[in-house]
């Protein structure tokens, strides 16, 4: 890997991917950590969700998305999905030459490290379905205690909107989170990139006791290290944040200001019929 | 139209294609009406949902969805979903030689019949968005009251796969519900496949004087009459059904035989990168 400017170097940019919108909680807290930084950013939103599809089918679509952002020339790439991460992280390493940051990894390694007791994991079906959080938990510390809970429902509550105080909401989060406090989880892993937005109501359910993990968090920092322990970080005037989707670019724009702190500026297309027209092997660099 | 057997005629299949599984509502309606009739079914599971989406995405994917069907040499297509209905119908008319139905305009005229008074309608943040209901009901009488609302947790409520008696089903149902509750319609269309798996719980709380209308068995009587009136339909032995679908056919199987009373037999995967391959244009004949 070349350091400085250029290709790969601190110039460059991140690119991240998401299968929609959420992964801008990532870009967030990239951004917060990072203002420097340059940002590519794909959301799939014409396909999404991914946590309710196959294995097979979210590795193919997140090898698409991967090859997409390796034309931008990125210093790295973060898989901003939970669902792709769990799903998709060593074929997606095996299909690049650049660096690939997932969120699990560094989610878990978060809430390890801030709590000696059992862990909850929170997330969609195929990410709970694969059991990826207690496998990167298990690398860490073997004997800890790791429960999670698939909760198809958050996405959709955020996407919809409601207020914060709608009954609904926390409703349906003490119906997900009753094996968790019955368990008395000291930390739980928000693993999937909507559920920051609705911290706070899963505090209150949870009560204080209990470390509410952002994986977007963890993976910012993650990042952060990487690329300050190898001199790529990019320093000076705040970076571009250049946002592609596969579905309405104003739909995007409209949604996303509420994923991303300052906005997702010019929102721009891509084509599925693009991103299938991508054979996994031009990832590759040879 | 050819009549009789060969193209088109007799012993040619029914096409029907979705945004997913819900579609297989469809199907049952339509089976248990015409039990002898060929079905091809075709369901995007890879990119469900189409519902909060942009017209322009579900256009897109309607088309190549179409395209696949018609290389089957249909007698007829039915559009199952509501929202593919409503954003695409006349795109997906101009591309087909072969007869379309939807789920809209029968689900409409069934609620017209049914009542003199107010209509409510509940779908997809698209097809509630587009308002091809309220513009259905008014081309048979103008002077008709209906009020839609988006029901974007209901899908993913089916989905998950909770008891009837779960709690959160009602609770969210009744949120809802309250404006057409409030307004006293007469008749409420359930305006998305998924919604007749929980016709029990919304009659529960509309209460016995209100019409429930399924957009699904409208558009199974509208494919009977057109078929019958015009001598193509067919006799004798039960009918084949083929399925389709974009994600794991193993998926589809397991959670198909919520919506398929009779099963789904062998399901086949078709790539989304196949679908994409078609050219609108090669939807149509010339």
């Amino acid at each position: 890997m070349s350091e400085g400017a250029g290709e790969g170097g601190g110039e460059a940019p991140i690119g991240v991917f998401d299968s929609g919108l959420g992964g801008l909680t990532v870009v967030r807290e990239l951004l917060a950590a990072m203002p420097a930084e340059h940002v590519v950013y794909l959301g799939d939103s014409a396909r999404v969700p991914y946590g309710t599809k196959s294995p097979e089918t979210i590795r193919r679509f997140a090898l698409q998305d991967l090859a997409f952002l390796l034309r931008f020339a990125p210093k790295l790439v973060v898989v901003a999905c939970n669902t792709a991460s769990a799903a998709a992280l060593d074929a997606l390493r095996a299909a690049s030459a650049v660096e690939v940051v997932d969120v699990i990894r560094p989610g878990a390694a978060a809430a390890v490290a801030a709590t000696s007791g059992a862990i909850g994991v929170i997330g969609t079906e195929a990410t709970v379905g694969l059991g990826a959080y207690e496998r990167a938990v298990a690398a860490i510390d073997p004997a800890r205690r790791v429960v999670a809970k698939a909760c198809p429902l958050l996405v959709p509550i955020v996407e919809e909107g409601r207020d914060d105080d709608d009954p609904i909401i926390l409703k349906v989060l003490y119906d997900y989170l009753r094996d968790m406090q019955r368990l008395r989880v000291e930390a739980l892993i928000l693993g999937c990139t909507h559920y920051p937005l609705l911290a706070a109501q899963i505090a209150k359910v949870m009560g204080p006791s209990v470390a509410l993990i952002s994986s977007a968090a963890a993976a910012a920092l993650e990042v952060q290290r990487r690329l300050c322990s190898t001199g790529r970080s990019r320093a000076g005037q705040a970076g571009e944040l250049r946002c592609f989707t596969t579905d309405s670019p104003e739909r995007f724009a409209r949604l996303g200001r509420r994923f991303a702190a300052r906005g997702v500026g010019q929102v721009r297309r891509v084509g599925t019929d693009e991103l299938e027209s991508y054979i996994a092997a031009e990832g590759r660099r040879s």
